[in-house]
């Protein structure tokens, strides 16, 4: 089962960057992606409905017989996760909710917590959940920042606009008291896309904020998970924190034995590649990603 | 025949732009809108998952016996049309790209005309091939703008956001050379969620370019096509160019006998309801939207 892939699934192409931090752990291990590209945005859709469709996902992602099932997707993990977890018993699903909820509530000193996420997201209401039962008296402000979305898929990361989307939304946040007790000392970016502008979010929510990026903390989750379950690979252990020395010896042994990353897409390959790109931090070609049906 | 409703399609809200332009032109009508909200955007779908999709919307709106269709999506108009018209022959199939290529053509001098709108229907060629086709001689700039979309449906439709990103994409083609020869004189809104902005993207074209708003071009062509095969309801007409006087009397007239607006969409009523508003014009209530499924 160790030799197994690991399943990564998202809406479309922001799971990659969950994808990214894994590979940047997991080197040797092979990954198959899925992004359900025909029908994204999930952000936007009733619950019952991404529910169905991340458990159509979910159920294609094993049968490519996955070791471990990571929901890259903080809409799908906040509706589909407990209905995948019932449906898909033989593997370990991991979401991107109770990682970052657990970084945001390790990492905040006050206990006032900022989440920013997509309006399904935030409608849902599994970070708020999620942050008040590992810390039941953190105070929690969570605000939908959609156009986060558009403009990491577009490319705008950082200059003008993406500065003036990023204080539109984080300034009623960060900015409307004086009073530093009154403003969140933590900010989880709560949605895949997010990690790709994080440095005009930084930027925008000023010195001293700790932003989570759930992306890295997913990651570490899996990390944790396959090892405990010594389910790992052998050698495959990438950089990860407080062992930096024998990750980079082990990143340099796995450069020999390099996992393979498969993608599928339910649409569009061409806009898959193109911009999945830039969020996994390689190119992708054409070539490698495959048209699936759900 | 003549008191059957008109039906209007679009993949989610923007299509509301052009039943607001219906309902000011012929506000005794019946209307039937359907937003396929559970698989928006269109416009960065495949042509062939567009097409069908768009094919299952126009057959559900056929049941509903309308005596005139309305693909009031730029993205489905271009690649839906031709199927659409050939499955669903009992009815006149109307699309936004001809209306608006046609206006367009009228409106330029130079016969430089720019189009933006979504990447699916820059990508496809409609506009290109239909300006072309009415004006052979004619150049035409197509960029893609997708940002409009989330801003016009987040409300942001003027301010310094709205600002920066119509300057982001007219300044690449209005503002690339000093020679006014080699600008284009006019502008298509070749998406129906743009003409939220259009006041930003006025500005930021800058001075004497004509903008071709083809939410209002369309419902001119379903105007003139009902009158002229004898199919409008008795007393329907509202205001249109060159006939303000009598459209007045019309309006008064017809606000005793106003028709019906039916809103069908596939997911997610609530929001359908809180954003559609904002581009119809008038409050929508969730009592008012049933959900369908396609």
């Amino acid at each position: 089962l160790s030799e197994a892939p690991i399943g990564v699934f998202d809406s479309g192409m922001g799971g990659l960057t969950v994808l990214k931090a894994l590979l940047g752990r997991l080197p040797g291990e092979d990954f198959v992606y899925l992004g359900d590209t025909a029908r994204l945005p999930y952000g936007t859709k009733s619950p019952e409905t991404v529910a169905r469709y991340a458990l159509q996902a979910a159920e294609a992602l094993e049968a490519y017989r996955v070791k471990c099932l990571v929901i890259a997707c903080n809409t799908a993990s906040s509706v589909g996760l407990p209905i995948i977890r019932e449906r898909i018993e033989s593997v370990p699903v991991v979401g991107v909710i109770e990682p970052g909820a657990r970084a945001a509530c390790e990492a905040s000193s006050s206990g006032h917590i900022a989440v920013i996420a997509t309006e399904g997201t935030v409608r849902g209401g599994a970070y708020q959940q999620a942050i008040l039962r590992l810390r039941p008296g953190a105070r929690v402000t969570a605000l939908p920042a959609p156009l986060f979305v558009s403009l990491a898929e577009e490319g705008l990361h950082t200059g003008s606009i993406a500065g003036a989307v990023a204080r539109h939304y984080l300034r009623p946040i960060f900015g409307a008291t004086d009073s530093a007790e009154s403003r969140p000392d933590t900010l989880v970016l709560g949605c895949t896309h997010f990690p790709m502008l994080a440095a005009s979010i930084r930027r925008a929510a000023g010195r001293g904020v700790r932003i989570v990026d759930s992306a890295a903390t997913t990651a570490e989750t899996v990390v944790r998970g396959l090892t405990d379950a010594g389910l790992l690979r052998t050698g495959t252990t990438g950089s990860s924190s407080g062992a930096r020395k024998s990750a980079r010896k082990s990143v340099r042994k796995s450069s020999r034995t390099r996992g393979t990353v498969r993608f599928l897409a339910t649409d569009g390959i061409e806009r898959f590649a193109r911009i999945g790109g830039g969020f996994l931090g390689r190119a992708i070609t054409r070539g490698e990603v495959e048209l699936i049906d759900l």
